[in-house]
């Protein structure tokens, strides 16, 4: 592109730098930007650089908090025997969503992924093992996706926890609420016919 | 959204303000920017700011520039007598990358469109009938989008410079190159049959 200014230039190089967002788009991100009052602009630009350098992750489950500890680990309500372990916050989020889960999370901050560069000691696995040679867990509920690296590291954390005497489960996998049978892939259909479970637990 | 953060949901609040941005992409995009090092999340949020403060317009053309003079306008190839008047920098940015254009442009900073609150004194209307009144323009190409807002603009500037004594035309509007004609919609087709152009013109 040809750019009629450097500034202009330099704000769409560092948009398109972001997932998903390309020359085109970021310019036209950036357009809309100009248009807006310098006030606007300047809280956009320091809504940012503040979540950079304020932010904190709760020492317990390391999800994203504004206090050293995060509102779900600090609340007397949850259930403190029971770890879901996730990936991100996004998931937190879509958990507590569900309002299905009373017990608290261990965040771990990625996958292991090879292809990427992501090995087991990039992510949090440390720090839950310390969680639970505290002695207070019962039962690991591993909520990852269900992709491959997913289960590899599903597959890691197995190895390291199984000692632990601990109850280890994962998320169920199947078809999902308002699927039709005909447009299921044969692998999710066919570990569902496999992992089926008794009429009655599902009405449960 | 549950957001554990406040800062957190502050940052995602100020990208979904940015078109076409949601709320979940907005937090892919800020949990992005979390990934990265403080000193890029810097770079990024310095890049805006400085745009917005540091920006300037161009004082004859009124597009985007680094200096008081944009370097079309500073150019001594370009052809100064032939404005083209265009919507926004995008446009410029589109026209010069035909390498179709020699002329000078003309900036106006949006269409009239009295849906959205924009009337004719929004846009620089005004500064465009200055440079004319120099004396010094012979040709103005009206470049706009092909929309209602376009041809109402259209016709509101071409009241006001119609007795300037200029060449006034519009960009040519017809099937797109490689469009086929039972895909093209009927207003296009059947306006390119009205104004069909001689072969000899088309071929030149």
């Amino acid at each position: 592109m040809n750019f009629s200014s450097k500034l202009l230039e330099n704000a769409v190089n560092e948009f398109s730098r972001l997932p998903g967002i390309g020359q085109k788009s970021a310019l036209r991100l950036v357009l809309h930007l100009l248009n807006q009052s310098e006030q606007d602009v300047n809280r956009f630009s320091e809504a940012m650089s503040e979540l950079k350098t304020k932010i904190k992750y709760c020492s317990e489950c390391y999800n994203i908090a504004d206090n050293q500890i995060c509102e779900i680990c600090a609340s007397h309500k949850r259930d403190k025997s029971i770890i879901c372990v996730v990936e991100d916050t996004r998931d937190v989020m879509a958990i507590e969503n569900t309002n299905q889960f009373q017990g608290v999370y261990h965040v771990l901050g990625g996958l292991i992924s090879p292809m990427d560069g992501v090995g087991p000691t990039d992510l949090r696995i440390e720090q839950l093992l310390e969680r639970l040679r505290k002695g207070e867990v019962e039962e690991i509920i591993l909520a990852l996706s269900a992709t491959m690296e997913g289960d590899t590291t599903i597959f890691y954390l197995y190895k390291k926890i199984k000692d632990f005497n601990l109850k280890i489960s994962t998320i169920a996998r199947g078809i999902a609420f308002g699927g039709e049978l005909e447009y299921v892939d044969e692998v999710t259909l066919g570990r569902s016919i496999v992992t089926r479970i008794p009429y009655e637990r599902n009405i449960a």
